[in-house]
């Protein structure tokens, strides 16, 4: 029986709240399937930070890269600004274990009611592949002549062959395991430096796969047509920051923040992935136990995957989807109910 | 009486199509308000570029320079890449006449249905303030190692204290003037170059606005509640690539993109103000007598709006709504219709 080691990182607001309450649930999904994990909790976060001044300890990375993967709540607190606290956990962990994979899927599940007219259960179901250690995330700039007329501020963009090969790749190859379509969104009419040089890895990299579609749009018109036409999508790949914005529409468009799963994945076992719900902390429902666990747990349902272990993987997947679909079980009230965080989790461990 | 002389480029794809159709329309409502003007057409674009190897000429910026106004109908060509279409024609005009406020109104207009569920007639109407000069668009940036392994681009954006504060004022008046509330749309946590220098700008421009109330959004987020919360907006101000997407957002959810009209406004008369619509040359219905004039009217009406003629700016204006409130009025298409692009012109005409 194999045993894991996984890290658990609750982090900031409702994290602890969402992570603490989906454990025993997955635990649960884990024997079922044959196989057992061993959590250590890691308490980093804002809380660490205003006590100490940092997030998490000077030897953090080092203290993670033996797990075989790693569950994160949330990051962000009211007090401190966001640049402080992602820079100091949450950033790092993507970029110091190379996970440059963002694999986040995009369900209208049963049961959950579109913001887009005419949309119904099953009719949206794509993943975006983000790229997640480079792009416009990286820390390339600067600030000069501070509070003087002629100030300016730098950032750039930085793309490497390797960075953007290897995510290209990766979404082909989800492609071509899925309905055979890969949707590449950039800006390359106004960023002809970054975005052009994407342009050609894509083509590049399809001639490997002469058996997926290809379809180029660009960032502005890929937003709208998540709103316009979003069953059309099924795998897309963008860079850190169209990712970041076109998965957003992505959980809006299908029903709720708070059923949104992400996996920041490095593929091979060099190094630890890390998954983690997309919603972040949201301040404004902390300690009342209404945060709606199902994005957690449809994220340790991505933790078991990359594992391989499909069966638990499915079971928690299946749980959720049967759940929702269900008039009578307990919802959140992101999602039209009135039920807690523990219902919600109650609920699903009868499905199991 | 007033005799205004304006710059016409019709451009490519239906550019031209929606700018003939309307003009003896525009003419009329000129007449109508007492004052007249000359247009002096450019038929530059893409065709000339395939032609002679440039989308205009050399000295294109001086010739357009002496005139009051500048419309645009489209730029872009199924056979050029945008980035050589575009940076050589629609780009060189923002920057070289530094119309550096792309002040862009979306509205849901009575009988049009929005793709959101539960918004209807007036729900939504909001404007955004994109700085139309820097930014992420600037060109800044190259490219090195082209086809080795460690190849690498680099695409740098640039914000000066003069480029933000004058946009970021520019919203602030615009919000003083309506409901007195603004969003200012950055993504601070992780590109903390930038947009922290952003976000301080805004703070020190908002102690000169005390009567506005300022909301902060992360991008990610702001293209969400878009969707999720599109009536609470009043002015958003974002920049260059960040306005790019959310107006594109906001033309979808406010019902066609043949309906959203922008201006590329430099402020006062030291240069001409340019206004386009915001479709772009739609390739796909080239030619089919079918595209929507809405969107140039209106930003015909816009033009006027900014010479003045305030009395033909509104009843072009109010024409369109008026047209889209009838439900016997013809409309093209995209609106769910059957018409063509002249039939609309000509009900139009009839009711100024
Ligand atoms: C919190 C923030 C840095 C982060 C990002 O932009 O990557 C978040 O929005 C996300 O999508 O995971
Ligand atoms: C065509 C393109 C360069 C342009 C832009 O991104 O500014 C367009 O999308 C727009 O919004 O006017």
């Amino acid at each position: 029986m194999d045993a894991y080691e996984i890290a658990v990182i609750p982090g900031d607001g409702i994290g602890p709240e969402v992570v603490d309450a989906a454990l025993p649930l997955v635990a649960d999904a884990a024997e079922e399937a044959g196989f057992s994990f061993e959590t250590t909790r890691f308490d980093w976060g804002t809380e660490r930070y205003l006590d100490r001044g940092e997030m998490m300890p000077d030897d953090g990375l080092d203290r993670l890269s033996a797990f075989d993967s790693i569950f994160l709540g949330a990051v962000g607190h009211p007090e401190v600004p966001d640049h402080v606290t992602l820079h100091g956990l949450l950033l790092p962990i993507r970029k110091g274990f190379d996970q440059y994979v963002c694999k986040r899927p995009n369900v209208l599940f049963e049961g959950i009611e579109s913001p887009l007219r005419g949309y119904g259960s099953g009719d949206i179901d794509f993943v975006v592949y983000r790229e997640n250690t480079e792009g416009e995330y990286a820390s390339v700039g600067g600030r000069e002549h501070r509070g003087f007329d002629h100030e300016t501020a730098v950032q750039s963009a930085l793309f490497t062959r390797r960075g953007t090969e290897r995510i290209v790749r990766a979404a082909f190859e989800a492609a071509a395991a899925r309905e055979g379509h890969l949707t590449s969104v950039t800006k390359s009419n106004a960023q002809a430096h970054s975005m052009v040089f994407w342009d050609d890895v894509v083509e590049e990299v399809a001639t490997e796969f002469p058996s997926v579609e290809v379809e180029r749009l660009l960032v502005d018109a890929a937003a709208m047509d998540l709103i316009r036409r979003p069953h059309e999508f099924d795998v897309l790949v963008a860079s850190n920051l169209f990712g970041d914005i076109l998965t957003d529409v992505g959980a809006q468009i299908t029903g709720s923040m708070g059923l949104a799963p992400s996996g920041n994945v490095h593929p091979d076992e060099s190094s630890p992935s890390m998954f983690e719900p997309v919603h972040g902390s949201a301040p404004d429902i902390v300690g009342e136990g209404v945060a709606n666990p199902l994005a957690t747990v449809l994220s340790w349902s991505m933790l078991f995957e990359e594992l391989g272990e499909t069966r638990a993987a499915d079971a928690l997947w299946t749980g959720v989807t049967d759940q929702l679909a269900d008039d009578d079980a307990p919802r959140t009230p992101d999602i039209g109910g009135t039920a807690g965080t523990d219902d919600v989790v109650a609920d699903l461990r009868s499905r199991l």
